[in-house]
């Protein structure tokens, strides 16, 4: 079984702090709004599908038990509360897609004169609800989607290696993964030679995390430093490199985890197919080009220590881009759950306006 | 004052535990080979340069007090000990070099018959000492060829930012440096806006070492993890990438720390001049390409603890090549302290074999 990040059971939230893995596998209570914000911020959970996840848990969590007089005092708490849960990490679609979802819902049942205050409570926190069950069912299908695309360019029978990038499985989604997944459905159908794992410096996701649930899952793994992945494709014979998204432009440019778009290079540069593995919510039809995607800069204390270990000079000026932006010419196919299509192919299946590159 | 890591004073000799940097700057006595043998291959001396003189002294220091009855005995030893010696880290060719050279010119004086055993033995000593400045000089030389090959390409005036990988400074020679001796002979020259230096994982020379000797001259700099070059590249206006080598092919392909060659895989990719500073013995005329390098391979503790500080998931298997090659058409320029050559310019100066690639 892979590991549960998110448990929600009988109206009670709690996630795995991925802060202190690999050491320690310790479960944090969510208890409302400020702890949902406060996880996201501080990396206590992440991954786009996760952070969506766990930030509106935290929300149903706050008002499942609060008595509203009038439908309207219980809209504007939600979309209130949404959208500064869409400010802990800027960066991440899934939220922000996650609210502008649930508030048009609210939107649609505060207009909708049938509805009482208390049904409208009872369908919102059933949608929130769903979405946790929702997105794996979503990633195994991601998974076999990938698969099987992986598999179309081998022989028969022929197990492949791969690698990936940070961390995109049951620690950073509902369960099962994107890009894990994928790697995970490989490994469920016998045909996974190997998978090379990057420790994804600064915060070390594929280290502490990836590398966490590949052993965990008993899947045949390796891990490399960032610098290795050159000498990696050079050296052994690599089937594709697969990645997660924070988020997708209409054009198929892609946001993701920091050294993303450099992989992308190397593997053009080698002939290594580069998949990029995510929800079909990741897509985000509004944004026209990765050109207009912001890149969260984050602390300086995150690249120069480990813990309280002080690992660069002191004094030294840091640059510290939390996400790089992946041009669609360097992205083979985005493996979605409901197919996999090239850049291209996007804008017209995520229903994005206009159609020029 | 750039630091010294390398102290020879009375015959006795003093490095800079660079395993304790950036914490601690705590110097270690170096009393014979087993000791320099020792420093070597725990790293507390790195740098090809810096490890071949820290090698030699240490035998220098051992044989100085000692007496001969023959010149056979003392041919005999100094061609044991510096054997040795090369076996601390083989892929250094620089230590292999100078060992080749001591051991010709101790042969040569036990072939002549005019010279005592005592005179050969101070002759020898001479040699050793005297390779200390001449590291020195060569790197200002180098510096001032590579600076004005960089500048040869920019407007009068206009300052350069650049990046270096690893660590080429006054920690890794006798003093000034290669590829960070052009970045100092930039900044001395005002002509360097900034420079960029890579963290460089597994070891993290680049946040240790590097930034410590750029934060120790007030150089503008900024770190960067290794993930992050092709951002770089992209986002920021960079005129060359500079890096050391530990062994240079007849043919120009690179021997160099972990890392190398994907940025040069990626200045290629973004337009970016890629330099190899190297003092001319690092050029290995006997090999004729990057094929022939064996790479050494290091313990998997590097990767997965920072100190006693567990980093990465337990049970994970680790990959850790210590040096990548760099092939030669990926190499702008091989800057060196009798000039800069072009990688297929290097067979003929160097005295190689043959001439085809």
């Amino acid at each position: 079984m892979s590991l549960k990040a998110i448990i929600y059971k009988n109206g009670e939230v709690e996630i795995l702090d991925q802060l202190l893995l690999p050491e320690q596998s310790k479960y944090i209570k969510i208890k409302g709004v400020e702890d949902g914000w406060n996880a996201i911020r501080k990396m206590q959970v992440r991954g786009a599908p996760a952070i969506a996840i766990v930030g509106c848990l935290s929300l149903a969590v706050e008002v499942q038990d609060k008595n509203f007089d009038h439908k309207d005092s219980f809209r504007q708490e939600i979309e209130e509360k949404l959208n500064f849960l869409v400010t802990a990490r800027p960066t991440a679609v899934n939220m922000k897609m996650a609210a502008e979802n649930l508030i048009e819902m609210v939107q649609t049942l505060t207009d909708d004169g049938t509805v009482t205050v208390d049904e409208m409570k009872h369908r919102f926190l059933a949608a929130v609800e769903n979405m946790l069950e929702k997105d794996t069912f979503d990633n195994m299908a991601l998974g076999k989607y990938g698969a099987d695309k992986i598999l179309s360019n081998t022989s028969n029978g022929d197990a492949v290696q791969v690698l990936t990038h940070c961390n995109t499985g049951s620690l950073a989604t509902a369960g099962y993964g994107t890009a894990l997944g994928v790697i995970r459905k490989l490994f469920e159908q016998n045909r996974l030679e190997h998978v090379y794992c990057t420790e994804t410096r600064p915060y070390n996701q594929g280290a502490r995390l990836t590398a966490y649930e590949l052993v965990h899952d008993k899947i045949p793994a390796t891990l490399i430093m960032d610098s290795m992945v050159a000498s990696l494709f050079k050296s052994r014979c690599v089937s594709a490199a697969i990645v997660g998204a924070d988020r997708v432009a209409a054009n198929g440019d892609t946001a993701n985890k920091i050294g993303t778009y450099q992989i992308a290079v190397l593997a053009k540069y080698h002939r290594v197919p580069f998949y990029v593995a995510a929800p079909f919510t990741s897509i985000d039809p509004n944004i026209p080009s990765g050109d207009c995607i912001t890149i969260e800069e984050r602390p300086d204390r995150e690249m120069t220590h480990i813990g309280d270990y002080r690992i660069a000079a002191e004094g030294i000026n840091c640059w510290n881009p939390a996400f790089d932006v992946t041009p669609n010419e360097l992205i083979t196919g985005i493996i979605t759950e409901i197919g996999v299509f090239e850049p291209h192919e996007l804008r017209e299946r995520a229903g994005g306006r206009g159609t020029g590159k």
